[in-house]
């Protein structure tokens, strides 16, 4: 027969197990858990396709759980495709992009230059996005559809934002077969709460 | 009498409960708990002011706790007629919008064009705006002001940060009376801290 | 010698301990720790240099642990001599800046004048910088270059990201020393996962 257990005595042995036990067992779950993002990707530009991308494929890789919600400008890098994505350093004097090639005189020189200049060359925009993308290719950094290609490789799931899909005209046939999923803020942001890490980028 | 409880043994199967009803116990604790979300809104633009007030409307009908951090040239979003909201497509080649109105073929032209026109055409962003008004008008989505009032009347708490009030040289007149607190970082942090999801927008 | 317990009652009694005592117990090891944030801070503009350097010294300030991931236009923020930072108006027409000097009638000119009109005026930025500068200054505000040395006092780390070194052309030595680490995305997103707030500015 169990003898009758001192309650008193025992609330403050389980007290103290607890105090002991708990962060070991917090962080052990911790452990044991897939680490998760969420990302908010909000802009169309060839250079802002990067951050978003980049973080996404690489907690992929890495095993992560990752939902990126693609909405305002962010939606038409969903586009199937996405060649024609533009950088404009307009309004950014904070672009630091050298000449990427030439003798090294040349290399030096920053290509940055003034708005008031920009502004009136035609074709200005075009041709910072082939010296961008022409600098990203020396330094072997993969373009933007490649790292596309690597979050959908490493699972990362592409989410639509539907009320933009309907706001800038666009259809679904318009974007890559592997975004399965169209929502919008409300069922996104859950997905947000749970998440280990959410950006809005 | 109370036996003497086998401390050793005690100690085991307190270890094993805690193990095994630990996750359980997280979890309920999670569900009772209403979600949170705090924004450091700091973009002052027609179409950047979307996402914050989008984000946190959505939260607020869901029943989320949310703050609003307005700072920056985002506490221009505070002030009482923000019908002077303005979109510029200058810098920004990702912007997607066609011609809200008119026939079909006109419709589908883009108006996002170079630059080097815009620059020099004079009431270009003025254009602009009226054109994205148009189109959100067209499509049924609010208007940032309606927005604004759907985030307050859902809850959502509307900060103005105290240093951007003195340094762009407004005074808390100039601001709608629901914005019941001003502070600065220091008072906004802990608030991030606690919130299941926090956003720099 | 210890009596064998009734290990159903003991369940029970500790099932309810938990339920009692965890709400309590998680939140004295919440106390217990350091608050943590990370920022990942992508831009390179003088305007845009404050967001991140306001909130990382300011959590340094109060004792919390702050990891700062400089990437793309961030970078640039780590270099040794940020003086020549620029902001520009365009394309952003909703930085509400008014003259920081002269009569009264003249501090109320909001300078940030049309696209049209900035786009073709030669040194427009420069002087946009300049009264942006001066307007910080007249408020008493701290300069970026303060900003980032309160950062390095408060304990902030200041990490570099490797690829865009890389990618952008420097070297380290053009960094302040101040900065210890470099590393990628793979690094810093556990750091990440880690802190209680994580901000993508």
């Amino acid at each position: 027969m169990a003898a009758q257990p001192d309650t008193a005595a025992l609330d403050r042995l389980i007290a103290e197990r607890l105090d002991a036990l708990l962060p070991q067992k917090l962080a052990e779950l911790r452990a044991a858990k897939t680490p998760s993002m969420t990302i908010i990707s909000t802009k169309g530009t060839l250079d802002w396709a990067y951050p978003p991308f980049i973080l996404a494929s690489t907690a992929g890789a890495m095993g992560w759980d990752v939902s990126m919600f693609f909405t305002f400008y962010g939606l038409g890098l969903l586009r199937k495709d996405i060649s024609d994505l533009k950088v404009s350093p307009l309004g950014n004097p904070g672009m630091p992009m050298k000449m990427p090639f030439g003798p090294d005189w040349f290399k030096g020189i920053n290509w940055n230059i003034p708005n008031a200049v920009q502004a009136i060359v035609p074709g200005f925009e075009t041709m910072a996005t082939a010296l961008m993308k022409q600098t990203i290719q020396n330094k072997g950094v993969a373009g933007v559809a490649e790292l596309r290609e690597a979050c959908i490789e490493g699972g990362v799931k592409l989410i639509g934002c539907q009320m933009t899909v309907d706001l800038f005209g666009y259809t679904r046939d318009d974007f890559i077969p592997e975004v399965k999923e169209y929502c919008g803020a409300a069922h996104f942001l859950p997905m947000a709460r749970d998440a280990d890490v959410s950006l809005f980028i």
